[in-house]
């Protein structure tokens, strides 16, 4: 061994597989801010709900915002293709699961109606909520202008894998620069993992990227196609664009990690590894106030040919207010998300999210493997 | 520690340590071509069928064909020890689980048939398909001139570890160049793991290689004699050594590797390694065509003193078709490989399997460790 | 990959992921001394028990001290809060798992009162035995000084992280340097994980360190917010911090790594990694003697919003002597510590525990995956 | 981090971890040799049977003798205490495992006879074997010579760790010069792990070392102390101090690696760390005819107050011959292991043990995340 190989292979990191190093002055949580920009929209807290359709409804929407955070509505989803798709959720949810792929394949079949794109933003809107909606970039061009008119305020833009030169001969490519020309409202776009593609994404004039491919829990992409870059390795990619983005023109483009979090740890890693924001699909799906009622399923999941991902249940754990700021009693990291993050920026001493950005971090090994012995007699 | 060693160990690589990074231009799947050929044979798709009895029948060769691929029959399994190996088959399916190491070796110590062998080759042919036959080292020369003679297509050379310079006692040396010279069809050979033998082979003049040794699921010659090297590594090794032989004697040769895949992803990590193309055998010996009916068996199980392996039961997991093109509502990867690498080869901006050759991968930790929490619930 | 990441990461170890090497002489381990002192105290053995109202009661300090030890009382605790703690604890110990944190959230909200203090030190003694206490930074200034006027002969301060310089609006930050020319006792701090850190907490001119955040059984804060460092990484920091502050001022500061300890080898590891001395929680919430009478939990598991641990059910494995003395049965290495480290000493030809910190150990291997095959049919 | 740690720690590695790369020439395993010595002895099989009283009886190394290997009596064990040690293994066997190590610790107190000594020597020589008896340092000085005056043909000198240099008040160091000018035999001296502790016990005029500290199954020293280190990089150590060893002095001396094996892979990759020969417990003590009849324990088990192990069951397995030489149906390497070794050095083009030291090895994951998964369904 030791001659040849056709390629060199770096190692990447995961959640799973770090460890934030608390700092040389600490500070009480009380103290800490974790205000979040996109474009010139301003947010309370870093944190966002991923456009699916078990865990954004209009009205999860709507509680976001009261959160202070920002739901994001998938503007392809069953909302914009029925009429009525809180009867159409329910019969995704108590569909038997032999079977839920091919029946999420055909639910996902029906046409969606710009109409209705335009009647959900007025429903989020006329809760005094801010609306971002999502578009697959086929779509973007034609539809984000409709949404944009019924008063959406952020468009983001997201598939699984997004570059600014996409070759298809089934639409003409998206440019982003034209694309928010037309809109006049913060554009966000992704998903992308790497400094080139965050970069040249940037370099467009995007006003936020989106973080991660691969590691979403209602998502196997990683698996069925062999894509995907863990989280901390992506983020500390892509924050280094950023920054270097920065310094040549002074224009700050928010980095959004999106996926693979499971607990409010993951968050605080997330954000050590150079993240603005993050967006969770799952655990707001858990939320009582989810429409999914303890179920979600992803966006690559009813693909009429290669689903990536199912229908999974991932239970009510707690109402929103309780996942993201508590109080709680649950000892697993799995809600009062705000407070954790709020813990952690006191014990780096950071007084806001930009600060936590200098915090250091280790490679550790998981968890499990520390004495946590004793737990399982539990 | 620190001071001397014995010998230095260096790190290699298996399917389930790495990740595919996309690229920085994504294609739509449609614009790709998955096209390879092995000498003067050309295959819509990368993907061949291992010589093995529970997945390759002449039946089954037919098939593949059909769906654009290969299967390999193995000319020295129980069609070509058996005027009715179907019966045979059933045996070995319905034996208790408890004894079927012996069964198996039992029923393999029937001599092999150079009749049959011929026979096996017309049936295939008599199909339209393409033919290929495999044998070990020790039978080659003797046997597989019967094989070309009834009109087999490619012939491929098979044991556990091949080098071009065999020491044995009870039968000469096997030298490629004159078996190629013989022969006049294209000649496969494996398999190997290393630059310095891969190189070797090429330079007898055959025109592919098998990567592979260790990893099967039917096979536990890792365990037994510890000797092995995870398919990532080997790939990469042996494709270093394609592209060396290539830029000096402009000869391409096509790199195969077998063994070891679980999902639609491994096959495109495969790729990414620098295979040319990838041979399977549990995944057909999942298809409703294939002979086995859900069961499997390596090359190496009837050992008659030193079994590496025995009868698996792998279940029938769906039609060639689906395994192969989908449409699948499998979403754990076992399905559509074909959709899959064409996902893939667009997410890495690669119009063919040569420029999915240039795609960056990285050491990714196990898909178990991150994100993947919620799923427990399902 | 491989161009620009935002920050870079260094690889930390725990417990389970070393091995200590040999030495190359060796002795009896009756010739072995495992003495150790903090500030102007000395003790036969280098072993505490942690501040945690399972393990350490009145009572139970002063049977660590007639087993050479010294066992920290939680001066926040049950005991400064209830005039009869022990119908608290009784009820802690049945209350059902589910529910439980809530009641532990209440039952420590009563407030603490000093002339409790003040009397679980004169318990403490009046039995003969050294008495340590511990407080929380925000209530060491005003209550420290209560318990030193009893009798206390060390002050332990003791917060999940610990710095020299804290940020509260709450209450005016502690300056280590001011309490110890108040108390007169010696002044231990913790907890701390990194090499800066543990110089500055020296620098202040306390006595001894506690190492590690985040690595205990009874507590989740790394899962919860992400935070903390394995603990053979901390304790190589925070002893190579010892090492220069000594070689700088002639003063030698105490290390004593605290939490994640399952058996005795990891305290022997974590004397290799440079530590003077451990402190232990759930091994000795498993003694007899113990309080919790087979369960223990956290002091940061009450937090009001964002508990970090719960109740766990530890059992009880024997007497305090024969944890740390044996004779045992027991072939897991969770009785005789002291035993333990007696041997590791004489296989590493160590007289002393500073003999024992020039040993040399190894990244190896957690010890399930070597040689453990044939014990799972025991 | 990343400034300053109290010492560095190196990587070291286990069977589980690492793979024997194929050689660039192959040769048929019939033209294989396997022969290995110890000082003037000489074995067909470089395969030794541990002093473990479950595995070797007088009667147990007349069967490996036939077999063409070398089995070692614990003279300090049952047969040298007992009269009548068939009925007191008896007992052991069938003592509850609630208790049983108690029991151990009771059996062993009885005091070692040196009359027994001689006669379990003299059954071995008259059975016509070549016999090798094990002794404690403290031991050897007194008991030794009554074992060799008996006939033995070698002696070893075996604790948990040993040196050159041991410091004790209770006996005076044992000086090996001396022993070996005292008793004109082969002496074997371990175990040790490093390059070190190799080199001074070869200078000291010894015939083989053991290699291995904590690896074995029946072991649970590196849990119970720490120390341990995997028997990959302790076979690379005590290998390399050989080969300095025999380039400065021309002598040869034996590295036999002792402990942690499960299957015949496990054997081949000892050797190509450079093991001249393997001795295992468990593996024999699962043969039909071993002592222990399906139990096995280790002699650091009934150490009185810090047993490190205990009975474990391993189960009866097949025939002394079958765990050697098969012919065998099981198919996950633990029997055959001489097949295992032949068919290993045939894929590695190794006529010689010595020729094996020269093929290369990868550090490979561990076998189960690679390729495995159809045969949970087995």
């Amino acid at each position: 061994m030791g001659r040849r190989l056709f390629k060199e292979l770096e190692r990447s990191y995961g959640f799973d597989e770090v460890a934030i190093v608390p700092g040389q002055v600490t500070i009480n949580p009380e103290l800490t801010s974790t205000k979040m920009t996109i474009g010139d929209q301003e947010f309370d807290i870093p944190i966002m709900a991923s456009a699916m359709d078990g865990a954004v409804s209009p009205g999860f929407a709507s509680y976001m915002h009261e959160m202070g955070g920002l739901g994001v509505l998938n503007a392809e989803g069953l909302y914009s293709r029925y009429d009525d798709p809180y009867s159409v959720l329910e019969e995704i949810i108590s569909y038997p699961l032999e079977g839920v792929t091919e029946f999420l394949q055909k639910v996902y079949s029906e046409p969606i109606r710009e109409d209705l794109i335009g009647q959900r933003v007025r429903e989020i809107k006329n809760s005094g909520a801010t609306c971002a909606v999502s578009f697959t970039p086929q779509n973007t061009k034609r539809m984000s202008p409709v949404a944009v008119e019924a008063g959406a305020d952020i468009v983001v833009v997201q598939s699984t894998v997004t570059t600014a030169r996409h070759m298809s001969n089934s639409y003409r490519g998206l440019v982003f620069s034209e694309l928010i020309d037309a809109l006049k409202v913060p554009v966000v776009v992704g998903n992308c993992v790497t400094y080139e593609v965050a970069t040249e994404l940037m370099e467009s004039g995007i006003d936020g990227i989106l973080v991660g491919v691969g590691p979403g829990a209602a998502c196997t992409t990683r698996e069925v196609v062999g894509v995907g870059v863990p989280q901390v390795t992506a983020t500390l990619q892509c924050a280094a664009a950023r920054e270097d983005y920065f310094k040549r023109t002074g224009r700050y483009v928010t980095v959004i990690t999106d996926g693979g979090f499971r607990t409010g740890g993951d968050v605080c890693k997330a954000i050590v590894s150079g993240a603005d924001a993050v967006m969770l699909g799952t655990p707001f799906a858990q939320a009582e106030e989810a429409p999914g009622r303890g179920f979600n399923w992803g966006m690559a999941n009813p693909h009429p040919e290669l689903p990536r991902g199912t229908r999974i249940s991932v239970g009510t754990k707690g109402t929103l207010k309780q996942i993201l700021y508590g109080p709680t009693s649950k000892t697993d990291g799995t809600q009062n998300f705000v407070g954790a993050l709020k813990v952690a920026m006191g014990m780096c001493g950071a007084y806001t999210i930009r600060d936590l950005h200098k915090a250091e971090m280790v490679v550790a090994p998981a968890i499990k493997t520390e004495g946590k012995f004793f737990q399982l007699s539990r």
